[in-house]
Order: structure tokens, then sequence, then C-alpha cells
């Protein structure tokens, strides 16, 4: 394979005959049309009457510059997923380029399929452009509910990582990935391209990255289209790809020129991947990269007020607006035409037969592939009966485990009978905490050097491990959306770093929820662990315990927090979650040495109520004079030695202990479908009696979840103070915790 | 300049003299032996006793693995700031190592004029050794505790970007920044690299970015470690950097070479700057960097039972523990005794004189830098009267302004009377935040190529953009950490994004207010707009108030949050923001055309209360039936309209309207040091009337804020749905706002 690409020599000769020319240009001048028809008008959609004000949209919105790119390599993506009859899926990273995906599968008959509303003719297409970024439409970015999408793209950063981790265990799939150049400035983006030293060539699909290095973002240059090209090519480089630059504006030569260079850098990845499932020997590879270096707002108008356009920042929303000026209208209306409408559609609006021919048919159309609306081709987890690793506890807070320690060896065998569609993805913590029994039977993906030194690294490993959270993240919702399952495990307090990404990702489960069309997913499930209770050897930056505050912000369709009180909790949190469909699951659990309290059979219960009075370690007879409550593992230990405290030196005291493993379940059920009802919550913590709640987190939550309750005045937050203060002394002497605090267990 | 870096011929002679190579090994060895012992010794901390157990901490934390890469750079830095009269001070990327860092602040004494405590004999020693991740003692990660430092470390990524703040504006500073090859691997140190194309060479100071490639990570190898070299040449070049790689792990023969390498890139530093400042035209050049590739745990044990260590992932933090273990024991023995501790320190415990005498004196010592400890620095920043600037309000509700384009007026000048001291950051959104005003006096800030084209871009530019939202917040918190002042301006949704590192920033003034050697700095000023109200066009993926949750969890003594409810308050939080310190203020505000309520007179004396009745628009006589809350530009023309209807049809209704500005207002003041008393509250709110809060952001916020008063049963979110559903239709209808709802004013 070449080193330096020198596309310039390998595609002098164009591939295309002059009717397949015509044909691939025609139909990029349509997807053309019907994208700027989204942005500007409301009637008169294919212009058969002059036009005037009234058509145009009242408030002109939408994202123009990256569109004709992505309307340009669209085309030329179908032309080869023809010929080569390909399994592909597009991902949009300037997914705010909306109206190209939207006229793409309008195009290709899908969006029509999607929603029967919008018709192949001229009162659907009023639709479709009316619908556009108008109250009551849809987005203007490539979002849920435009078919064919994995990927949002109104927060800028996540193409790629996403687009790995849809073709991790697809070995036929190929995912063509534009990168805007502006994104690429992105953090998540910049350490996105390394993806390539995780994907093995043997057993799972392609990637193909496309650098739309169009030059501008919203009002500066790019970076990366400001640096010599050389400078550009060593950087692609040393990311690990063979790049090919393919740069111009005139239409029909760069036609030629992608086409070409589609067909070589195709023929890469095809041997490529025959030359590792031949030889079974997957090694790293410079896959293909393409960089695609085109005007912004590329076959828009030229100049407006005497100012540049098209080839300016000035082209990256609407380049022209205020259509009260004649002059702006004339412009409009020049390049609305420039595209031949009247040579494009039909006399009832439908596209002309050459055009619909030009596209794959069914699931080969992009827009229509069941990959990217991942539900469709979800398989059910095989999952062992959780309970086979059950720790057995005689006597509740007597027995000592590793919660997460345990929960490795469910995993395990959960890897083994799924070794293709489970994945577990941690930034270089996966051992740390804990769960490295998956040892046993995988590794680490890693298609970079190994040495002999190293241990469990190879490139078929079901654990995937880089130091970026972001990119932990991005791959596993690429992995989920494209139905497959998984789980990501972190330190508690870095989480914050993907605070962002959760937020997307939640609020794409939202939106699909009420897109009958988008089949459920796979939830998507953090193990937190490393938690803010024992972190005193990090310190105060490992110690954060909000991101459930985070999660708790987001609509309670969506997700899901679980506090784990101890191992068997935690096996059946986790087999629970790796069930679900459609949420956001956080389990919070500990890694470190701690108490059991329940047998498997009473862990299953007191679970799936997700909450619950502890009898065992309550003396009330149904009339407490004071409730303690706990939620994480922790906090539950606490509540439990202060109760041991009380009971022997308050014995006529009645003590109730309630343990919440689920906390939706403190919020009324008016609120949340998990919630109790009003008469639940007095029956479980009454209707008068202090409470004392020992929470995991920032305590405001709890507050928040219980504020329209009966007796929240009563919620107090206290810690055994004495205990504490002649604690912190011992550890401060001696460096570690008093025996008996360590080696306390449950007495009665 | 060299182009392809080629250190080993560059560097085949030795530069130091055999005394030299001598002492500088030994002040190595000295800063070696004493992270082993904060590691491991509780006493016997010279080891004039053979070594037993119960001198070992009981819990051994800490990292070993990156500490002596540090200790080696350190002292070689030493050489060449004393050799050249630098002024430099160093960033820590591996935060984790932490004993490094203090053990080098002991060695140059600045640690025992911090903390006198600490004192250069045995005594101080072991307080020294045992201080370190013990209870009550000092963090292990290079923290605010340390003196020198400007960076955590502890969540990994941002060493880089905070370099570079440092940098700017600083043009007789070396910023040496060493980045943990994990790190690399985290989104914003990839995006990071790309900051050289913001360095002005002519006014910034420079920044030499050390990749310490020893390999590992906590479990895994990193990718940067198992490319081949010329791939991350290659990289590194097209990141535009001139790399010089150093590998090897023979001391003698890597203290030459280091010497000569860091001759050979200063000079180059020197070059570059040189050429700049004399011809005034300056342009991107090529950097230096450094890749010093050398054994994870460098001089640590080899082997411990049986398997490799140094030079492996299993050197990262304790390598060898158990000291219950004789074999372990004797490892340790070894391992400290292998650096003489008998040669290297006086009888007294003191370092001996001419190790003494290696590093530079008083400010030029990196740990005490005062461009480490930012405060000490710090210049006023002369701010024009805002009130200058304000907008005539002759009758509330009635005018119609764009806030933040008026602020962008009073930006403007305080750029033009700061020039080298103030920096607004955003990510490539100034504009559309619509700030433009401050283009009329300065430029955004690029080094990379311009075209005619272009607009507003000059090396020397006061905004910085750039895609990225890490990049902007670590920018801004390296350039405030050493005493300078600005504004990161962001869209309200996307501001999630940098979460983790607002949380990061915030412990580190919550810590740095308890170091009374900390001198104060000035606030992290935030100001969101394009917020989650007017974000139709741009669809869910742009809304998101979050981030105000977020930050009210942090310590009330850190974060301020502001709502400006129209331009002139707008301005007046402004102001006072830009003269605060030691905080993180939030400012939320509207770029929109929007109505104006207060006169600046008013403004002001509203924003000092942060809370108050707007008495023109209420009409009770001091007993209201309901009290109308709002806070936030749209909740406020919410009520207002919401008054007007009320008004209007229950002519009898008594209503009162109270805008809130500064969140904290609402909290008790037990709480929180703006809160108001119980009485206030009650005051303004009543005991017992319905109050109907319109908020900017998610409902639970208010209620948390206000559980603990009188009448929070009473507070009610509720719209006026009727009118909502009817605008609603139009809306849908026509695409645009109703002209009565457009163009409502304050009609009383
Ligand atoms: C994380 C993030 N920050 C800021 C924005 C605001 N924004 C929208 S589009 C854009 C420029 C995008 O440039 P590029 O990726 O090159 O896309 P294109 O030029 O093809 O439109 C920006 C900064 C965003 N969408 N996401
Ligand atoms: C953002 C973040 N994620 C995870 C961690 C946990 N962690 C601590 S050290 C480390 C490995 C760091 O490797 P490197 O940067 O190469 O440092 P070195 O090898 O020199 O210790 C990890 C993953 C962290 N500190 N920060």
């Amino acid at each position: 394979m070449q080193r330096q690409a020198q596309p310039a020599a390998a595609v002098a000769e164009g591939p295309l005959s002059e009717a397949e020319l015509k044909t691939l240009h025609a139909y990029w001048q349509a997807a053309n049309y019907l994208s700027v028809g989204q942005i500007y008008l409301l009637a008169n959609p294919l212009l058969r009457e002059p036009l005037q004000v009234k058509h145009i949209k009242p408030r002109l919105l939408g994202h123009w510059g990256t569109t004709p790119g992505l309307n340009f390599l669209y085309a030329h993506l179908n032309r080869v997923i023809k010929a080569r009859d390909l399994d592909a899926i597009f991902i949009c990273g300037p997914g705010h380029g909306g109206p190209a995906m939207v006229a793409n599968a309008y195009l290709e008959g899908t969006y029509t399929e999607t929603y029967p509303d919008v018709t192949p003719d001229l009162i659907g297409l009023q639709k479709l452009f009316r619908q556009f970024s108008f109250p009551g439409g849809i987005p203007s970015h490539d979002a849920p509910e435009t078919p064919g999408s994995i990927h949002e793209g109104g927060e800028l950063g996540y193409s790629l990582t996403h687009a790995y981790g849809a073709a991790f265990d697809n070995p036929s799939l190929k995912v063509f990935c534009v990168v805007g150049d502006g994104e690429a400035e992105t953090g998540p983006l910049a350490a996105s391209w390394h993806s390539n030293k995780f994907l093995n060539p043997q057993t799972d699909g392609a990637v193909l990255p496309i650098l739309h290095l169009n030059g501008y973002k919203i009002a500066n240059p790019t970076v990366l289209a400001r640096i010599p090209e050389d400078e550009l090519r060593q950087l692609l480089e040393g990311y690990g790809y063979a790049p090919y630059i393919i740069a111009g504006d005139d239409p029909m030569d760069m036609h030629q020129r992608m086409a070409a260079l589609l067909d070589l850098v195709l023929d890469q990845i095809d041997e490529i991947q025959g030359k590792a499932r031949k030889n079974g020997k997957p090694a790293r590879p410079r896959w293909p990269l393409i960089v695609l270096r085109t005007p912004k707002g590329w076959t828009g108008p030229k100049e407006v007020d005497g100012l540049p356009v098209e080839g300016t920042w000035r082209a990256h929303q609407v380049p022209v607006d205020d259509m009260t000026k004649p002059e702006h209208l004339r412009i409009l209306d020049r390049w609305l035409r420039s595209y031949h409408p009247e040579e494009l559609f039909e006399a009832s609006g439908a596209l002309k037969p050459e055009l619909r021919a030009l596209p794959p048919k069914g699931q080969r159309r992009m827009s229509a592939n069941p990959h990217a609306n991942g539900g469709e081709v979800l398989q059910e987890l095989r999952l062992p009966d959780f309970r086979n690793y059950a720790v057995k506890v005689e006597k509740p807070g007597t027995r000592f485990d590793e919660a997460t320690k345990v929960l490795g060896a469910f995993l395990r065998d959960i890897i083994r009978q799924n070794p293709h569609n489970f994945r577990i993805m941690g930034p270089d913590e996966t051992a740390s905490n804990r769960l490295s029994a998956v040892y046993d039977v995988t590794s680490k993906t890693w298609l970079a050097e190994t040495l002999p030194v190293d241990e469990h690294l190879a490139p078929n490993g079901r654990v995937m491990e880089i130091l970026s959270e972001h990119l932990c993240q991005g791959w596993l919702e690429g992995y989920l959306l494209t139905g497959r399952h998984g789980l990501f495990n972190c330190y508690e307090a870095f989480i914050h770093i993907v605070d962002a990404m959760f937020n997307q990702h939640a609020k794409w489960l939202e939106v699909t929820n009420r897109l009958p069309w988008r089949r459920p997913i796979a939830s998507f499930n953090y193990l937190l662990t490393s938690h803010v209770w024992r972190q005193d050897h990090n310190g105060f930056t490992h110690q954060d315990p909000g991101f459930i505050d985070l999660v708790m912000n987001k609509k309670a369709e969506v997700v899901r927090v679980y506090l784990a009180p101890d191992t068997n909790c935690l096996l059946s949190i986790a087999d629970h979650c790796l069930r679900s469909r459609q949420y956001v699951n956080v389990i919070v659990a500990g890694k470190q040495r701690s108490l059991n309290y329940l047998s498997m059979d009473d862990a299953i219960v007191h679970c799936t109520r997700g909450i619950g009075i502890w009898d065992w370690a309550s003396n009330d007879t149904g009339e407490p004079d004071v409730v303690m409550a706990c939620a994480g593992d922790i906090p539950t230990l606490e509540t439990l030695a202060a109760t041991d405290l009380i009971r022997k030196h308050l014995p006529d005291l009645k003590v109730r202990v309630v343990n919440v493993v689920d906390l939706m379940k403190l919020q009324p059920n008016s609120e949340h479908p998990h919630g109790l009802s009003d008469a639940e919550f007095d029956a479980l913590f009454t209707a008068s009696r202090p409470v004392i709640f020992a929470y995991h987190g920032y305590p405001w939550l709890i507050h928040r979840l219980c504020y329209r309750r009966r007796n929240h005045q009563r919620h107090v937050r206290q810690r055994m103070m004495d205990e504490r203060l002649r604690h912190r002394q011992y550890t401060r002497d001696h460096g570690e915790d008093e025996p008996d605090v360590r080696d306390w267990t449950w007495p009665y």
C-alpha cells in the first residue's frame, strides 16, 4: 500500500461515463435544490411560479455551508454502494447539515416510507420544505427524526467515535464518516482519530473518515484548513492513516476525481480486510482517509451585498437573507434555478425516473440501513443466571466482599456467552475497578504494537481501554445505537468529563421514544466505582458524586440510578440493567472490601422493590421513633454502625432502617413511573417521625426527590460526630482505619 | 531550523563537565530518594537504622511510575534556568507525580519557606514523608498545596492548555510542560497541541512541551508509545512542532544528551522569539518539542515476585508493597539505599551544600516563581465606568435592546484599556453571541495562514476562538492562574462540555482559599448566552440550562450565579464580576432583542441587592394576593406578560412582582453569605401567599434553594397555558412569533 498518497496521479483518468457523470451530477443538483428549498421555501416548491416574498419563510434558519459537500459525498457514496453492493451507513459530523440528510432520505424514498405524509409529489415537497426548522416541524440537525442517522451532530465532536463504535463487530459494515474541519478542533474528535488502533480488520467493519475541509466554522477559518497541506498530511499520517486529499471546485472535474478516489480507497479497504481475514493475522493497517477540500457553501451565491459568500464563513448558515430586498430575492431565485429543478422533477413533483434509479435499493440505502436503527438488528444478550454468582450471606453484615470483583465474574461469563455483541469500555480502569475476572476469557482490544511483557492485549479483546472517557462513551454509544450491548466502567468523579455526551445521548433516547419507527436499543450502562467515599489517597480531585444530579435532570422516562448497598444487590441490579432498553442506567457501587447484608433471594426482592425496610436491622414494631435511611454502600454501612450505637446506648429507642437502591422510588409516582405513592412513602418513612438520611452524594438531591412528601421537613442529615472526630484523629496518627472500624460487623 | 530533528547527531558530545554531571546526577538521586521516602516512610527517614516494617506506612499510596522522569527533567531544567537566568514554571501533566513536585520544592527550600514546619533537617524530613497522602496531610497529586504549581493533574488532560494559557502575554516566561503519554490520549490534550497556532512569539512566552513517553498508563501501554517512532514524529510535526526524541535508560548517557538537547531547544526558542521581536513580524514558527522516552518507574525495583516492574505498568503506583514479606522489605531497602542518601544529606538531615547550590535562587526557582502564584503578579483591571454604556429606559418594559451587544461595547473599552492582561475566549461564537463591538479595537488571535477574505484575525488579537470549549476553558484557567483577567463566552447548552474542568477549577479555588500564601486571583467569568429559551431553530441539542445546577453543587464560597433580566443589569453584573476575586461567576444573559426594565440607577440598586420587588410592575399595597417571581430574561418577560393579563382580567387581585438576579439570595443566610434572612425572605415572598416562580432553568433548583423557607410549599410553577397553546398554533402556522407577542411591551 502507498504510504505517501498521490491521489492526483492515481485518479488522472475519470472512471465515469458521460451518462453516469450526467446522472450523478443531476442527483447532486436535486439534493442541493431540496436542501435550499428546506431552508427557504414555504410554498412554490418547484418554482413553477415566479418567486415572491410570500413563498419564503419568515424566519430563515438552517445551515447551508456544509450541505453541498455532504450532498456531493452522499451521491458518490450511493454510486459505490450500488456498484459494490455495500452495506453502509453515513455519519454526518457537521450534523447541522440536516437539510442534506433529509434531502437524501427523501430522494431515496425512505423519508416517505417513514413519514407517509411527506409524499413524493408537489404537496409532499411543500411539506418537506415547510417542516424544516419550523415550529412543530423537524430540527435543523441530522437528528433522531432523520432516517439513517445514528448521530445528532448538534453538539460537535463525536462523529468519529460514533463511527468506530458502529464498526466494531460489524465485519461487513462500511461506516462513511464526514468530519467537519471545525469539528476536528474539538478535543473528543482530536482524540478519536486514534480509534484506528482499536479496529480489527478481521472482525470489525471499516470506517472511512472524510475530513470535510471547507475551510470555515461559524465566523473563523479552521485550523486544519490553514496549516500547510504537507503539515496536514503529516498529522493524518501521524494519526496512522493514508490520507488522500482531493481539492477543487469544478463540479465535473471533482466528480471524476471523487469517483476514482472512492474506487481506490474502497479497493484498499477490501485489500486490508481480505488480507487480515485470509491469513487470520490481524495487524494494524494504514486505513485510507479522504480530505475533501471544497468551498464552503459550494454552488451557493458567490456574492451578496458586495461581499464574497461562497467559499467563506458567510456561507455557514443562511447565505442570503432579508428577502424584502429585491436584490436578495433575485439572488435566491437565480440560485435555486441554477439547479434546474425543471429537469430534475416530473410534472407531479416526483423525482425523474433516471434519478430515482441512481441510489441503491431497500436496506442498501444508507437512509434505510437497519444498522442505523439499531433496535432492528438487536440480538438479546445471553445472560447467565446472576444468582450463580451470589455470595453466601448467612447472617447480615458479617461477611466482606469486593462487590465489583464479584460482578467481574458475572461479566466474564456474559462475555463468554456473547462473544460478538457485548463490550466493556473503560479509561484504563477496568482492573483498578476490580473487574479483572473478565481477563480469564478475553483481553483488551489492541492493534498497535505489543511487547512480551504485555498482558491481556489482543486484536479481538472485548474490553476497550483508552485514557479518554470521551472515546469510551462515544464508542459505546455507536455500538449501542447499532444494536449491541455494553457497559462503561469509570471512576465516579471523572464521569463528569462526559456530562455533555450523556446529555445528548439521553436526549436522543427521549426523542426516539416518541418515534414509533425507531426500535428500542439496549440501555447505556454506567458502572461508577472508585466513588467519592474511598478516595482519601487520591484526594479532592477524585471526589465528585454530582453525576447523579446531572442524570436526574433528564426526563424520568430515560434515566435510572441504582445505588448498590452490597454485592448481591449489585448482581441483581446489573442483571436488570443489562436486560433493559432505552435507558441510561447509572449503577454506583464500591470496589473495596465491604460488608454484605442480603442473601441473593433477599437482594432480588429488595432490588425489585427498589426500597425497603431492613427488618433485621430495625427494632421497631411498626412504630419507630426514628427512621434511619440510607442509599449507597458506605452510607449504608455508616447507618448500620450508627444504628448499632443507638441500639446499644438507647435501647428504648425504636429504630427503623430503610435502604434505598433505586433513587427514583423517593419521587412521587406522579413524577416518575418508579415513584412510591404517598401512602407507600409514609408506610416506610412514617408521616411524622424524624428521618436521618445518609446518602451517597449531595444532600439536596434527596430533598428534591422528597420535597413534595408529607414529612420531608423532618429529613435530617447528620452524622455521629463524636465518633467521627475520634476516628479522624486515629487515622491521622496511624494512616489507616482503626481496627474496630475497619473490622466492624453487624452484631445482632 | 531543522525540520527533521536529528537529536542523536546534534547532541553526540556531552556538554556537562564531570563535576557538573556528578552534581546533577546526585541532585536527581536526592529528588528520587525524597520521592520514594514520601511514598513509603513513616520514620527512619535517612535509613540511619536498619529498615524495619515499623518504619513503613501502613497504607502504601502514591504514584512512583512517572516520578523519576519528572525529577530528571526538573533537575535538568534547574541547570538551564540558572545557566540562562530563565523565568520559568513547570507544569506537571501527570500530576499524580506529586512526590516529585514536593521533593523538588523541598530541595529548593521553597517548601520550608511555605510550610516552616517542614524543616530542612531530620525532623522536617520525617514530616515531609509522613504527611504525603496521609490523613490530614497533603494530596498525592501536584496540588494547590504544592508551591510552584498552577496545575492539579488529578484529572488528566489539561496540562498543555494550562501551559499555553500561562504563556499568553508573558513574553519572558518559559513554560515547561510535561505531558503524560497516557494523558495524551485524552481529548482535551489531543486538541491542545494545536494551541501553537495561537501563540505569538513576539508578545507571548514560550511553551516547551515534553511528552513523557514512559510507555504505560495504569494497566496498559499507551497508544503513542506503541506506534512506530516515525509515525509519532509525523504526528507531532503534523501538529506543527519540531520534535526531538530522546530515549534511553543509562543515567549518565541520558544526562549528557538531555543537557545538550535542552541547550539546543532553548537556543531555538531564543532564535524564534528574537527574530519575531526584532523584525516585528510575528509568524507561526515550528516550536521545538521534546519526547522523553524512559522506563516507567526508572531506577525503581526491576523485579518483584518474579515479575518485571521497572519499565512496565506495574511501576505505575507502588511498585512493591506488603512489607510483611521480608523479601519486599529487602527490595525496598536496597532501592532506597541505591540513591545513597548518606552521600546526599548531612548529619543534620540537610541537603549537602554542593547540591543546595544547584537549583536557581529566589524567584527563579520554579517552585517560587510568582507567576505560579498568580495573585502575586495580578494587576487590577482598568475598568471604564459601566454606567456610560447604559441604555436609556424612560419607562420600564418599552424599549428593546440586545443585551450582549451592549455589553460588547463595555468589553471593547476594557480591551482598549487593558491591552496586555485581559482576554476573551469563545468557541467560535463571540460574534454569534453579539459581542462584535470588540472587533472595533482588536482581533482574534491567529498565527496560522490568513487569506485576503479574512476579517479580524491577527497574531495579537485579544479574542481567542477555537472550536474547543476545553481549550477555551483551559487557556483561560492558565491565564487567570498566572494573574490575569478574562471572560469565556459560550452557548449555554454546550458549556456542559467543560463540567469536569469547571469542577476542578472550583476545587482549586476552594483549596487555595484555605492557603494563606496563595494570593487571590481574578474570578473565572462565564457569559452564557444563546440560552435555552431561544434555541427553537437549533433545537433540542442546543437546549440545556443544567450548568447552573452543577455550579450550585460547589461550595458557596467560590461560586456565584447571576441571571440578568435586562441590559443595564447585565452591565452592572459584568462590572461586578470582573472586579471580583476567587470566584467562578456564571452570568446568564440573552443575546436577542429584548425588553429593558430598569434605568441604570435602578439596575445598580437591584443588582446590588440581588433580588427585589419591582414596584412599578406590582399593584399590591404591601399585602399581595399572589407573588409573581422571576429569574432570567425570558422568564421575566413571561412573568410581566402574565402579570399584565392578571391585572387586566382580574383587576381586584393584588399582584407583586419579584425579580431575582443573584440566585444565592434565595438560600438561607446560614447556607450562603449572600442568602436572605428568613425575615427578609418573607418580606419579599410573604409567609403565606402563593408564589408563581418563573425560572430560567430546571425548577428543582429553586425548590432546593428555598425548601427551608416558611412558605415554600406554595411555590408553584405554572404557565399561562391557554395563551401558550394559542401562540404555539400561530408559530406552527406562520413560522414566527405573533406580532402581539413579539412586540408586546409593558402597558402601564
Ligand atoms: C461543541 C460545539 N461547540 C460549538 C458549536 C456551535 N457551532 C455550530 S456549527 C459550528 C461550526 C462548525 O464548523 P464545521 O465543523 O467545519 O462544519 P461546517 O463548516 O462544515 O459547517 C459551531 C462552532 C457546536 N455546534 N458544538
Ligand atoms: C481523566 C482521567 N481519567 C482517568 C484517570 C485515572 N488515571 C490516573 S493515572 C492514569 C494513567 C496516566 O498515565 P500517564 O499520563 O502516561 O502518566 P504516567 O504514566 O507518567 O504516570 C489514569 C488512567 C485520571 N486520573 N484522569
